[in-house]
């Protein structure tokens, strides 16, 4: 199958109009054919009005199709994986392995999304019964969540699968009942297409009504805009960065009907190095560092970038090992050249507040990632605002703590973070752990002891959320089962008859 | 017990130093002893102070502790119940038995608060268990909600008590493990100081951290500004106008750390008459309304406004008998003379593009409702605009349906609302129904057949939210068990030790 740079509006492909966008291959600058152009304004208000007529028909589907509908996503994707991946590469530079995984972790997620809309406790039904003797008679009440209306989805690019096109916001907002309307990420145009296209064959397949879904090409953020403040949508998933996400939190606001904006943005994931797990596993630790801060260049939203050690035994084992491992870590090119630019602006950022203690290898291939690791004393840290911010690569930054107060003073200066992680053995003080654990619960979506918050598994209970500014809306997660919450609204019925009542009571 | 007239904060109540506030009886325009002065900068951020430190030991005490604290606010408030309700009609012009109702619902709701805790499902806990063998292996993940952290709440003047000091915001806050602090409304700031002591005494009493609650006094906006600015607050209740909580969404929108705003504003609650119930049951209806829209001189925000009826059998009956039964209603004092004066402004809009159809007697007192009744076709209701805002007050306008096209097509134009009504018999069309339901489930939050949504039952079911700008926050409910979520947040905990996890657990 090749590409045919089109938009894809209901059942039909449309060529674009509007200024062209091209992918770049980031580990030759190659630019990669085809050419998208920008859906024009008459095809874009089309596909919205089919989100909205698909909406009054889709979410009155039964539990059942709409799980079908999700299956099949799945299924579409799996018999074009390879194609798909073979893609991402070129566009995303990404390695053959990782984006395997990626593709299987996204197809899991959509059937456990139709696992969950057959399971049907999303609805939360509930029921209190008329009480007609009771003065004044109570009436019969029944609850349920319905979907909130078509969702703008805006693809991350470290994920071009699994955080893009039929990533979890898509699969969720289909589970809710709810069309979707992509806007496609720039990077990955060509990934993106190809899994629209395997969307929309399932749709077919289906008999989904046209307009459950649509992917749309815009260049700058012009489509994007126009997306958001649209009446018709009713809901936006984003995930990327800070400076993005706030642009759209911003104009959803602005609507006249404001909307909620899921925006997932920005974190440093502080992890902890409690007194007996770096007094005994210090060289242990030093390469787990590496490992997890390496990982994909740290193109993770979930990437370590602030490490809190006590001061004391092992320390300097630690940081020893953690500058062994380091030295030996391949560059590796990252998802785009102004990612890449990004990452060493960040680097000198933290490079004039913080001692390097560590880089990577150079590399001599371009847009690459030269991993680097700085110390400073807590003292410091805790003058340096800027030592706080998230560089979006592999960047680290351990902070040297005079002891357990200081630690617990320098995170409370910490903003809002997806993850959080405690290294500690059965030795370390529970006190400290349980008033530790208390804290992050304020300052984080997600605690993970003795490891670190880079893998997220896709299951019933995984919190991919937490304060301002790690999301917009610290009430949700962008991963895991509850993620459907977010496109639901609850509705209730007074004494409707039986006859009347949907057919979900 | 006497009114002291001063801020509620922490165990002690502290004279404020700014500008006056005085109650009106709005009956006699006589002004109320005594005079309340706003709250100090020094002492606003002491409250605000105690908040926080209240919140990181209120959060973790145990369901028990939190269910008692609601019970016992329940008992000291019933304990005062008399003088609150005096107070209450001097300031609010609202007759007794409505306010003894109105405090034993919110008695009534504040123990509701106190079961949900007790039951627990409120932290929706959930767990996947680790699977070692897998590849990768899997984590032990775990899933609760927590509070947010202190909300401010602001009451409104139409419920001084079950939509006020202690009414459904601060009730569930308090059970979701959040401090409140109370805006006191201005319009009957007496009332706030009776329910305030009644809450502190109840907070000492049963050992609650100090701060856990605060009642503030300000003059104008500058307090209630202050404080959904304050970092510390993170999240805020609200009932009241459109335009004082479209302010107060703003404000904390452009906050540095954005926070949910729940604000229940706008309804004007359509009524539907289907052809059979008209023809059969015209006289009943007519009555039937004018009690709905007359009770509680229409100060409801689930007020009837519109009632679509179809043309034909039945019609001129119903109108006959809706102008019968408002002809000799009397006029009722509002609650405050700004309300009195916005409502004859409200029926002079209407007037404008409506026909009067009745009028409820005129009263010889000053602030006074007459309840007015317009008619209008239904193609003159498209296109107005201005019959479709909400007049706060006894006014309703009777649209005329040339047929149920019609009458979708126009609800399809109303904005979101906070509860719709269907009238109908067994012998009206079961399909119209369906799709009129299904129609009405995207506009409106509780859906009432064959009675009104006046009446708002405090249970498990309820749901009074709706779309914007029925709400802020379509996603939410201020009334009812589920009222609760609007101040949790998830967060899950990846392989923590047994001996660090909650006790939850």
């Amino acid at each position: 199958m090749s590409l045919e740079a089109k938009n894809l509006i209901g059942y039909q492909a449309v060529a674009g109009k509007g200024a062209g966008i091209q992918a770049v291959d980031p580990a030759t600058d190659e630019r990669l054919a085809p050419v998208y152009h920008e859906v024009s304004d008459a095809d874009f208000d089309r596909a919205l009005d089919l989100a909205q007529t698909a909406f009054l028909q889709y979410r009155e589907l039964s539990d059942a199709a709409r799980a079908q509908f999700l299956d099949s996503i799945a299924a579409e994707i799996e018999a074009d994986s390879e194609a798909i991946i073979q893609r991402a590469m070129q566009e995303t530079a990404l390695p053959h392995a990782r984006l395997q995984g990626e593709c299987a972790r996204t197809c899991n997620q959509l059937r456990l999304f139709a696992a969950v809309v057959r399971q049907g406790a999303y609805r939360d039904i509930r029921r209190d019964e008329a009480m007609p003797q009771r003065q004044p008679p109570r009436p019969d009440i029944r609850y349920r969540k319905i979907g909130l209306g078509p969702v703008a989805v805006f693809g991350a690019s470290n994920f071009p699968l699994a955080f893009s096109v039929a990533g979890g916001d898509t699969a969720s907002a289909l589970a809710a009942g709810c069309p979707v309307v992509v806007k496609a990420h720039n990077a990955h145009p060509g990934t993106s297409e190809y899994v629209g296209r395997a969307v929309q064959r399932a749709a077919q397949r289906c008999g989904m009504p046209e307009g459950v879904f649509a992917l749309l090409y815009g260049e700058g953020n012009r489509i994007g805009e126009k997306l958001v403040g649209h009446p018709h949508i009713k809901a936006v998933g984003f995930t990327g960065s800070r400076a993005g996400g706030l642009a759209l939190l911003k104009l959803a606001q602005a609507r006249p009907e404001p909307i909620p904006v899921y925006a997932e943005m920005s974190s440093i994931n502080p992890v902890y190095l409690m007194p007996d797990a770096l007094a005994t596993q210090a060289e242990a630790l030093g390469r787990a560092l590496v490992a997890a801060m390496t990982m994909g260049a740290g193109q993770f939203c979930t990437s370590p970038g602030v490490v809190f050690a006590a001061a004391g035994a092992g320390f300097d084992a630690f940081t020893a090992a953690a500058r062994a491992a380091l030295a030996v870590q391949t560059a590796q090119t990252m998802l785009t050249p102004a990612i890449a630019r990004a990452f060493e602006q960040g680097i000198q950022n933290l490079a004039a507040h913080a001692q390097l203690l560590a880089a990577g290898e150079a590399s001599g291939g371009i847009h690459s990632c030269r991993a680097r690791l700085f110390v400073v004393e807590g003292d410091v840290f805790a003058g340096n605002e800027a030592l706080r911010q998230e560089v979006f690569g592999s960047a680290a930054v351990i902070v040297c703590c005079r002891d357990f107060a200081q630690m617990q003073m320098l995170t409370e200066q910490l903003e809002g973070q997806l993850t959080a992680a405690v290294h500690a053995t059965a030795d370390d003080d529970v006190g400290q752990l349980k008033s530790l654990l208390s804290q992050l619960e304020r300052k984080a979506g997600r605690i993970v002891f003795n490891g670190f918050g880079t893998g997220v598994e896709v299951c019933g209970a995984m919190v991919h959320g937490g304060p301002f500014p790690a999301t917009s809306d610290s009430r949700s997660t962008s991963v895991g089962a509850t993620a459907i919450d977010r496109f639901l609204r609850p509705v209730c019925y007074q004494d409707v008859p039986a006859d009347i009542l949907p057919e979900a009571f």
